[in-house]
């Protein structure tokens, strides 16, 4: 059974939170400096293992290995929400690492190959998964073209030439190369710590349907314009949200979650009626036909909205992941490696989070462990895990690789 | 009776809404490039008539007569709201620069002066009517040190350090210089254009207050992050307008008017429950009863939605004019003045938004005359006002200054 070094792993996990250090979290948006030192020193460390190491078109870091045999794809995301957890992504990318150089050193491991990656963009500061989804051939250049940050609307094409990345190849998957993928994640809930759990074994992962919604009222003067001849479309949105909050109950699952994240009002000043409204607002369940009544429902909601308060509107839904279960044979391995290590406390559990392992799942078998995250805290800078759970996932992880590579060529 | 030049004064009109042309109005904000540049043209014009200018340590523009008479001092803003009109402001500031040049060339006006002036942030980029409260010695350096951009957060001494103004002294009003203060604005409302009169004698000024709301909930993760046990304070904001919207119409006045001109979600991203909400509210009235009242229900409604969220709530009042009432002499030059312009369409009127009137009004003598908007569009880039008002107001304004004076002096 191969070994982690615990102290190299959290030295370099603890090493990983620099880049972009805010308090004690990361503020390292996609494709800002601070990611692209992170990334670029990522590929140096794959390097330092004997792996080819490839920074790609959209930031991807990879680190192939020589072999002629296919190998196991380990990772995560590089890039943080913006002002949160050092552990969300890092995680997983520095689990990679650290397996990868455990195979690479371990006698008992030679001729089992690890592939660590590093993906972009999963947190969609452009696009939703961008990374995992050019990889598997899922993006076009066209919606490249398309995509700006979603805070200060950079055009992304302006972003990738701005880190470097203009004209660099995007990767592809070869899936006659890889035996699979797997990968690591703080829980970013509080059911494992609430529990006493220290691994998760994710079964599933939610769908997250996104949207864009805009309200268009009439912008006038906030003191000479009568109540009654208003179309505030500040007003609109409020009404939207609050029938939201109003109706989804009647109509979602008791695990469907859903959540407006920005409402932004033109031109935001205190002295004009907001003649624009935009919300942005997703949901996520585990179950295809409740995303799709929730989808109907808000549709409705914001149609009855701009009837009630005289307001034009759209809706554009940004983003419609599908509810992926994870691979069987994958999860066992990685249940098998907890009780071997006996910890005698894992439990297997949908995640309510997306990750780059959902998307990846529609063209490599794939699996994904969770490690709990301290008081359920996440996307917030406190965000924070025990090092004995980092240490011990991690562990468990190799373990679990091991027993996936050796079923697959012993 | 002095005749102003009506296309010398359109001319100036349009010659000040180059800076900062934005589509058909003006983006000019209090001490961008294109304000200071603005600023600096005002100034230029002002020696051009023999008038000492100077601009002062909060960018208020004087042009100052030599006589040692008292002046009557006449103007208004040039600073204009974000991607707003190009009248709102301007207007009455170039009214004051087309009165004094009538006035320094007509025989019949020698030994009336006009001090034109042009004052700085009315609009509140900063500080609602910073200038004229400067002027009148409501400002200290303390509350300067503390003031921002409501936008973009930049100090406001870092801003007058930008503009080239540290260090400069702020011009305090000495009462003895002046027979008192006219200002001519765009009515901003729609009540002129759809009476049929062309001009608005005002009487008095509504009191604006605003707010500044905070709710404080939980940052977290919006996947994982149980519906019940959310504390998400961009619900509590919702909440809060919502139960605006429904409490108010009972407690205020018919001509009571109230908004909600921005909403702001921390960290505002998708996969977020927003941990910070922040709501900019205003309400107006001419009666300060109803200003209390609607502030001691607007403080009820905000600890009742914190109570219901589990949101943390904080509620500070930035802002609380006093509805102000205007000198009825000079309303009644104005008011004779408009019926001796045959125009035989004007109608007295109390103002539904603040000007820089209500301010100086504490410590001067003053009244204002409004000119119709079409459409009743104001605070956009669409504002307007027919060419023949334009005029017509200047006129009716130079002939009132001139009895007002005359009043004095003969």
């Amino acid at each position: 059974m191969p070994s982690i070094n615990a102290e190299r792993l959290l030295s370099d996990l603890r090493y990983f939170a620099r880049f972009g250090a805010y308090r004690a979290g990361v503020h390292r948006p996609t494709y800002s400096k601070e990611d692209m030192e992170s990334r670029r020193w990522l590929s140096q460390q794959y390097e330092a293992i004997g792996l080819q190491a490839q920074i790609d078109g959209v930031g991807n870091v990879f680190g192939m290995p020589h072999l002629e045999r296919r190998s196991l794809l380990i990772g995560s995301h590089a890039e943080s929400q913006n002002y949160a957890g050092w552990l969300d992504g890092a995680l997983g990318v520095i689990y990679g690492l650290e397996i990868a150089r455990t195979f690479s050193e371990a006698a008992d491991c030679a001729g089992l190959s690890i592939a660590p990656v590093a993906w972009a963009d999963e947190e969609g500061h452009y696009i939703s998964t961008l990374g995992s989804r050019s990889f598997i051939g899922e993006i076009d250049e066209a919606e490249i073209d398309r995509a700006a940050n979603v805070d200060h609307g950079l055009p992304l094409r302006d972003a990738l030439r701005a880190a470097g990345l203009a004209g660099v190849s995007r990767f592809q998957l070869v899936p006659e190369r890889y035996v699979g993928y797997l990968e690591a994640h703080i829980e970013q809930g509080d059911s494992l710590q609430a529990s006493g759990h220290r691994i998760g074994v994710v079964t599933s992962i939610v769908g997250t349907w996104q949207y864009s919604i805009a309200f268009h009222g009439a912008q006038n003067h906030a003191g000479t314009t009568r109540m009654a001849i208003r179309k505030d479309a500040g007003l609109a949105a409020a009404t939207l949200v609050m029938a939201i909050a109003e109706r989804f109950p009647r109509v979602a699952d008791p695990r469907s979650v859903w959540t407006t994240g920005r409402i932004r009002l033109e031109p935001g000043a205190p002295s004009i009626i907001p003649g624009k409204a935009e919300v942005l607002f997703q949901f996520r369940d585990s179950e295809m036909p409740v995303l799709e009544r929730l989808d109907a429902t808000l549709r409705d909601l914001v149609q009855e909205t701009a009837v009630k308060t005289g307001c034009g509107a759209e809706i554009e839904r940004t983003e419609a992941g599908t509810p992926r279960t994870m691979d069987s044979a994958f999860q066992a391995a990685i249940e098998n490696a907890a009780a071997r290590q006996a910890l005698g406390c894992h439990v297997r559990m949908p995640s309510a989070a997306s990750h780059d392992a959902q998307v990846v799942a529609r063209r490599l078998r794939a699996a994904m462990l969770f490690v709990p995250s301290v008081g359920g805290i996440s996307h917030h800078w406190t965000e924070n895990t025990d090092s004995s759970d980092l240490v011990a996932g991690c562990q468990v992880l190799a373990d679990a690789a091991e027993t996936i590579l050796l079923g697959e060529y012993r």
